[in-house]
């Protein structure tokens, strides 16, 4: 089972032994969501699990899920880095290799059935194994709690540690990649997200005076450097994460389509990630030649929609990942960004693959362009619809004659 | 002929008469560039013109060709508003219209052979009427001028009037959409873009100290109303160009893909479009189901390339402004923006189309949405997923059969 | 309620009465199954239906959802016109019409849980009255008969007419624009059809020894002559299945991908859809520009799902038709095609709206074609491929040196 | 310089001489022109070439250039499976390869200003060797030949080998994927095509009477296996191309654009290339998801797309060829095709990889699928287009209530 070490999934161990008759193995995945892992540890045996598998998975997640999403550029519906998205196939992956390793029957979530969780948790683990059940108490018609009072009532009764304080009225998920804000007084969408929505960003207001300049160096599309020396990459988002969020850097307030068919109002913040997805794509503009570039931009949102919708681990993933990967090969170089105000801006890129060519692109003395082209070139380029305009014409006037 | 003001078009009335011995009609468009046409005018008669005819068309561009890219969220590589682009097709069909009145034989613009203009220009005049010719000395190989100064030279032998001042080495393009900043030190794209590149636009340090809200209100996809009240075309984007100026909104720095097939780096400002194309996709966002909203993001790519790629007089571009307008019925409601420190982000949404449902949204207490319906849409969803797993599964082991 | 005349629906009647307590009106919608509707009209009403409707919207079919279909040259993976999933959204149309006229609380259809057709009905219902119950006892739990025989038992015990033969294996759906042919030993896909699976087209080996030559002629995109001849829709699909049949004319088996996740294995037949789909299709080769010919084909993929996904009665397909018939103003002129032995070929077409320009297109005497024009363009079109193999030509030359 | 044995080419040697002064390389490239190669050899020798160099690169124009095209299904314009386009870059890396070996300081090619080739050329020489001069005569102004008879004249004058026939008034080009016929009297689009432009491919009436079957077998996308029997790539076509020309498959004749703007009448014959790819994709409806299924027809757009307009030695097509290859994992099994009066059908399809689960396509009794999620799926799946009908629903309520 999937353990967060929140309210809901602390209930369901006890829940599952009442109405399952089964115990429970809890795993503890860490992404980077900056919550003391023996506490949680401890916590998941005092709700009543069997056991406690804690699996730090951090640089894995990177490399492995976030890395492949930035060289895709992806991003959903135009605001969302998909942090969230990216982290439930790797723990739906751990899932299935405890189950597999434990013997286990099923493997239980805490996800609504209401949600994009369930689909990526689900989707993954069918992807996985698929022989492998499922269950996920809080879309079963029996589970009882309509409340989280009912439900701390019930933890309560039960010694299961509950939160003490209940003053942030939001759900929230958080990983190294970025983090999401949900609920609330936010489910108005004509109403202004409140201060204490912020986490790790700074409000515009409470950012430093002056601008700080980073350097983000690039190797086959894979970020390796920060200000010219090499880091690793769980560092590099920590280090991303602090500065970016310093200045205020990668929030978003979305509107967004959920898969089950709903929109729902989230905030989402991702300091890091955000740096990163403006250098990348700030390299690839230096890098990728026009046809490769705009074609990429369709093939990301079909990238960001896979991920999204629970479908990390199939085929279509896989091979858009292929294409991807491929185009990496050219994404080499620096991207200088200036991070000020709550923006984030490129200001500078060069690359060893750099198809920008000064002595085609200046209107200066050097220029190596030969003009007459450009003529000829539109002569062909127009020509449809020169042909167009002539057929019209023609036909226009043969009409006329008719009359 | 399209006659800009400046140097290159000044020339031209001269070089025209003396290569192929011809006069010309000077065509003044005011897209909004905020020069004043009466100086241009007399300007264009001293170059030597036969003729002046000057045309306001801002409302015209603003209904015509602004607002339907807004309809479709235009954006070129996503940071080009695209001002440029729309305001050629507008100033080439004023050309063949003049050019169809006054009898003329050929129409002339002053576009180089390696960039954008030439192909809108071109392309736009081929369209409308197949059968004037298209003349563009800059491009020719009789064009005997190698530099800024030997064109002033001959300006002033032939009494051709030229700008005073030569400070500002860039190469600007202004309308009331945006205006673009190229050529000069911008040539380097590792160099960040010095103070005297801010036209527009004020510098993020000299925003005001305060936020500013701004509600732009929409009907049929268009906006009509600022701050609630009514307001025509011309004057909301003056008023908000002003406004967005004045908090540093609408900036970009892009190394951008010419059609012809080179790279070249461009600043773009726009301030008043940003705030609309902004408040736009965050309407959308409300009144939009997924599958619409998704496929839209691609369809509004291809949007984008036409525009830029000069076929706005074409089928295709038609087709998808159909397209586009289909769509624009259920865009109607207001968007409220928050304009400060160089960034515009919205943060209210509303609209009698909204099909953001709260009882389907809500983790509370009203929730309507049935979570057993979660389950089984995720069984369905990941069929396929399984169906795969388990040929592999099955394969698998007959293969270890085998051995 | 949706009746067909078939052992479901009529057994439906019954069953709904025992368990809902509710009594049925029976709608029958004649799309050109091919079926005596008064005949219909009477086992309805022995199987107990409060009342009977009969509506023939075969001409509306076809100019409503087949005709536009066709301009969007609709079909599925590359093999289904789509006849049965243009067909649902009509019938439901009518039974939220009928539903609404006599004050129903609910519209109940025979489709199973694992088809199609379930999601074609519900989806078009809920679109057009979204507070109208649906009910589908074939997915229900409570649908006790778990064989063909048991219905039929149930059916005889309550005097339910039931269909005498039982000797074809196979389920059938038929209308104007096709008919669909799965089960029984198609559901192996490496067996070939047999030959009782022929319906509305004869086997190869039986058609004529001569061809025969058709000439479609269109306007606006919409087929409104045969031969010459000025034809309506519901008397030109008659006539081309009935020739188009005979010479053997639109046959396809597909492993085709089920909106549920799953495969299944179907024959179809479509005489007259294919001749009208092929010969559109090469009128618009003929009036169609390259770019926009192509993205249409791209659009076109996305129409065939939306239908074929049951969401027909959506923003998306309605703004997707809107491109369509944008495009269909150029579509006019004739195509001839031979019908031969299994075989439809296009094998003439003509248009006033042709783009076709023979001095453009002849390498004879008449070239018209500047080929210095096709030097400059080439240099210009492979100008990034140049930059590029330059940028890797320096990049290499530097590895070495550093060597 | 690329020698094909025809009058141009044998006419371009001595021309250059005399235009340029230089001694020129003839490179004969075997694709399976049928053609005798060393009487060819003797013919470029005859008409003055200073050294004669010939490839036989059959099994490597399959393996590197046709089998990738028919993984990603590639056709174009719907009928075209690019024959010729899949040639052309496979010459020009010949041609770069001779050049390099020998210090050429050019690469000369036949190709004429309006049509493909010159592209295919030229692009593909431009990213091998961006410092090679290209040259072709027949775009060039200084060629002075207006016809087909001045051409002979001076062949005749300098003792070239000339064509003894003109019987054939069409221009051809052959290979072992396919070859293309154009010109003469099929510059009419409305005329059929007459019985001597048939070559590869039998006429209808002249084909067997019985149909024949054949069996091919696919490992990771790549034909491998003929009737059960291994089978190399080149011995394979060729195989399939008598036995599918005897039954008259893989003719079409297409109005089709070409990247210089106009539309040309092509006709094509393909018989072996068009099994093949009937094949493939048969192959493939079996074991791709439907999602990959899908999107795999959209990229299979553009990739024919990017092999038609020359773009074959470009980083897109890489990274397309690289998605393509990830799915061609799966791609393992067999398909059976009935070749019969002009039609190849695909009769039967399995494999290892096979997503068709006949437990849950089934309609008999040992269905495997709960139909309850079903009903639940369509729920959430027509979700969005019943909130929009409320929405509707609500909003023209309340606009009734305003009046």
């Amino acid at each position: 089972m999937a353990y967060s070490g929140g309210l809901d999934t602390s209930v369901i161990i006890k829940w599952l032994e009442e109405n399952y008759g089964c115990h429970t193995i809890a795993v503890l995945v860490d992404l980077g969501q900056d919550e003391d892992m023996s506490l949680l540890e401890d916590k998941a045996r005092k709700a009543g699990a069997a056991k406690v598998i804690v699996r730090d998975v951090r640089d894995r997640f990177l490399r492995e899920f976030c890395f492949p999403a930035l060289a895709a550029n992806a991003i959903y519906e135009g605001k969302y880095l998909l942090a969230t998205a990216l982290g439930r196939p790797l723990i739906a992956r751990e899932l299935v290799d405890v189950a597999d390793r434990e013997g286990a029957d099923a493997i239980v979530h805490g996800a609504t059935g209401k949600g994009n969780d369930q689909v990526r948790f689900d989707c993954s683990i069918m992807a996985l194994n698929p022989d492998l059940q499922i269950i996920a108490p809080l879309r079963s018609p029996e589970w009882k709690f309509r409340s989280r009072e009912q439900e701390i009532e019930y933890a309560m009764m039960h010694n299961i540690p509950v939160p003490v304080t209940k003053e942030r009225p939001y759900s929230l998920d958080k990983n190294l990649w970025g983090m999401s804000i949900e609920c609330g007084v936010l489910e108005d969408p004509w109403i202004e997200p409140p201060d204490d929505t912020y986490f790790m960003i700074k409000k515009v207001d409470d950012t430093p005076e002056v601008p700080e300049y980073v350097t983000i160096g690039f190797e086959l599309g894979i970020p390796i450097r920060f200000n010219g020396e090499a880091m690793q990459p769980v560092k590099l988002l920590e280090r991303l994460n602090e500065i970016g969020g310093r200045h205020g850097i990668g929030r978003s307030d979305l509107v967004e389509n959920r898969l089950v068919g709903i929109k729902s109002r989230e905030i989402y913040e991702a300091p890091g990630a955000t740096i990163l997805w403006l250098a990348h794509k700030e390299l690839e503009s230096l890098v990728l030649d026009r046809e490769t570039l705009h074609y990429k931009e369709s093939v990301s949102l079909k990238y960001s929609e896979m991920v999204y919708y629970g479908l990390w681990f199939s085929p279509l993933r896989e091979a858009l990942d292929a294409f991807m990967a491929r185009l990496q090969n050219l994404v080499n170089g620096d991207v200088r960004l200036k991070l000020f105000r709550g923006q984030c801006v490129p200001v500078g890129r060069r690359s060893p693959n750099s198809l920008y060519d000064l002595s085609l692109a200046t209107y200066g003395a050097e220029d190596a362009f030969d003009h007459r082209a450009g003529e000829y070139f539109c002569q062909i380029w127009g020509l449809p619809l020169k042909v167009c305009a002539r057929a019209r014409k023609k036909d226009h006037t043969e009409k006329q004659g008719e009359k």
